[in-house]
């Protein structure tokens, strides 16, 4: 399982400050605290500052990797803005995302094709927003097939089949699921990421059905996603949904995480 | 979903001390509280009274029933026992289990054959216990054939694909969730049920482990379960899980739950 640290992101307030500010100290820590409680990547984004994205997202870059050993998960859409992150970048990034939306397409297969790096490839196309499971696999064939054909290999390729709101479509759970499993069964070696809290939007109690959304996910076969390491019901919801589904030889994960409290919540 | 309350069963300390007291008082308050909870079915358990079996059967279906409005389900291999049960049993029961080992399926096929009775198939034979998911659908092939041959619709049978404890093997949980699945698409129309507390067995955090195994088994496909239906963590996981698993129009049953406070642990 993939961790994506998702709170570097200018759309919160306190990091959009921290970045207008340049306090370097404030994303530093938020990147340590990430990192301590288990993310494989460290997300960047400073989406909300048209013009200066560029510029924030190197700045970004070079302060989490000042503080942390991991790599970042470059999130923007800007070829610019990534292209200035990753030449500052050390080890292999992941950049968020290329879709099948032609100009962003276009403008970020020439980054990746050829390369090491990691890249999320998110389920939407001119069309809008996918609905059903089918909508998802048209557009992650078109997407796996055009990165492979770019020499971007399968095990590098993370399709994100996009969660949608339970409370517009009752359906719009089982459709996601449904498309996890057959991505990861018609694309053997591919991986499945994504971000959970548009699933509960408009709901109550959101972290509890986002983790449960996650734990159904992991046994659907997901094995990345972009959340909130710090929420601890979260992270143990994970550690044991992996466990559930397979993937913890003789539950080592799971009894090293009781043992180092995981489950105190 | 149905939910099988599982507290009435005498191998549980008081439980046992009630029969063997004839304490229609506690039995009343266990079978109510139940009932309130959400039960659709009320187990009835004596099995550890040999040679008594069949009496305190009797007496566990009339008490809970002079109780509750709901019906019970008959926990019991003994044919002379449930039928004694069955016959003080109002409504239509359900029969825990038929399963495939010879002798036990020659004594509990010609009670359910051409009744309206609801039947649990275990899927255990005279091999022993199913590791894999082969194991679990041959076992199931055989008994639902079986029973519709004999006329018990494929909706009155809850195929039971038995859980194994995740600690004895890591593929234990992928087995038992893959026969869910399979099961529920090749035999359209037939339910599936479990109990889930072999899972845990011998780690940690026990009922967290359970519930989480419970929505991961309900995205599969599962629809009923035998729980103590007083966990409300446990309930609250699967309110949350059906909703996620498109069987809540509009979240209706969600935001019941929600105002009713069934989140409150």
């Amino acid at each position: 399982m993939i961790i994506v640290g998702e709170l570097i992101n200018a759309s919160r307030k306190l990091i959009g400050k921290a970045i207008e500010e340049q306090d370097c100290e404030y994303i530093k820590k938020v990147a340590r605290d990430q990192a301590d409680a288990g993310s494989n990547y460290i997300d960047v984004n400073a989406g909300i500052f048209v013009g200066q994205e560029p510029e924030y997202l190197e700045w970004l870059v070079k302060n989490v990797q000042e503080e942390v050993d991991i790599p970042c998960c470059i999130d923007s859409p800007d070829p610019n803005a990534i292209e200035r992150a990753l030449n500052v970048h050390k080890g292999v990034a992941m950049i968020n995302s290329i879709s099948l939306e032609k100009d962003r397409h276009d403008k970020i297969l020439p980054i990746v094709a050829g390369t090491d790096l990691k890249v999320v490839a998110l389920c939407m196309s001119d069309d809008g927003m996918p609905e059903t499971t089918d909508d998802r696999l048209k557009i992650a064939d078109k997407l796996i097939n055009g990165l492979v054909q770019n020499n971007v290999p399968l095990d590098n390729i993370y399709v994100d089949p996009l969660v949608q709101p339970i409370a517009t479509k009752d359906t719009f759970g089982v459709e996601f699921l449904d498309a996890v499993e057959s991505i990861m069964n018609n694309f053997k070696g591919v991986h499945t990421v994504c971000g959970l809290s548009n699933i509960s939007y408009g709901l109550p109690k959101r972290k509890f059905m986002n983790s449960l959304f996650a734990t159904m996910a992991i046994s659907k076969g997901l094995d990345g996603l972009l959340i909130n390491p710090l929420d601890k019901q979260m992270m143990a919801n994970i550690l044991v949904a992996e466990t559930l589904a397979g993937r913890d030889h003789f539950c080592m994960n799971y009894l090293k995480g009781y043992r180092k409290k995981k489950f105190e919540f």
